[in-house]
């Protein structure tokens, strides 16, 4: 659940992220920020979830240093919930459960929405993990070097 | 949860994949699965989870193709548990975590275990989104285009 564990024994940085987001309300609510979605009830709206439990992910969000609470910027009364850098750079995380989504989880020419080209309008045709020399790595090509606790 | 919801009416990807896997254990198991673990024991020695809960998130990802289970691979009488084609592209996804929690969830020089190639034992050095034509892609590239219910 976000924020709620510290594991700093915790060796692992797939289960830290994952006891940081691996929350489903968590994600959804970074993909709604990814979406333009900043305010409260805006959230509400759009995910359909109970006014306490929202604003417990959203504390617990700001708390993580993954969203910012601040005054909202047409300077109404509002707070607004807007992505920090360690927020933004969940971009893969909610990339990569969108094409597993959308490669798994629909029938052949069911509606689903789709990650298009902000300048272009166009559907991103594909996603692949590349090295910066531009290889595309696959499991089977990597393995974990497990580090011995301190 | 894993394999509780069947959200059929639910046109983002993001959020079905969430709904399957957006959940502690199930991405930890996912995880330890890509490290090579096959069997309940060790399953349970590696995450050190209560045996009822570990059976139950094993049966859901196998009902939700992620996991099959099968006869041991050495004739013995255990069964074990391997990724499916749809349970190895979640590879993505649990490398995005893993990316994410070393940029943002440890201290500097702080150990932590890495991902590294398997032919040279060599640390990959950073991986990135990129297009099929090897563009580099930012969220503020993107945008998602919603899709009206069927």
């Amino acid at each position: 659940m976000a924020g709620r564990k510290n594991n700093r024994a915790e060796p692992c940085p797939v289960a830290r992220g994952v006891d940081v987001v691996g929350e489903r309300w968590a994600l959804l609510i970074v993909r709604d920020a990814f979406d333009g979605v900043r305010r409260f009830g805006d959230f509400q709206r759009s995910l359909g979830m109970a006014r306490n439990i929202l604003a417990d992910r959203l504390r617990m969000l700001v708390e993580a240093g993954i969203l910012a609470s601040q005054p909202a910027s047409d300077g109404s009364a509002y707070q607004e919930y807007v992505l920090t850098a360690k927020g933004e750079d969940l971009f893969q995380v909610i990339v990569a459960l969108r094409r597993w989504g959308e490669r798994h989880l629909f029938a052949p020419g069911e509606a689903h929405s789709v990650l298009v080209r902000r300048d272009t309008g166009r559907a991103v045709a594909d996603l692949a993990l590349r090295t910066a020399d531009g290889e595309e790595l696959s499991a089977a090509d990597t393995a974990v070097k497990k580090v011995e606790g301190l």
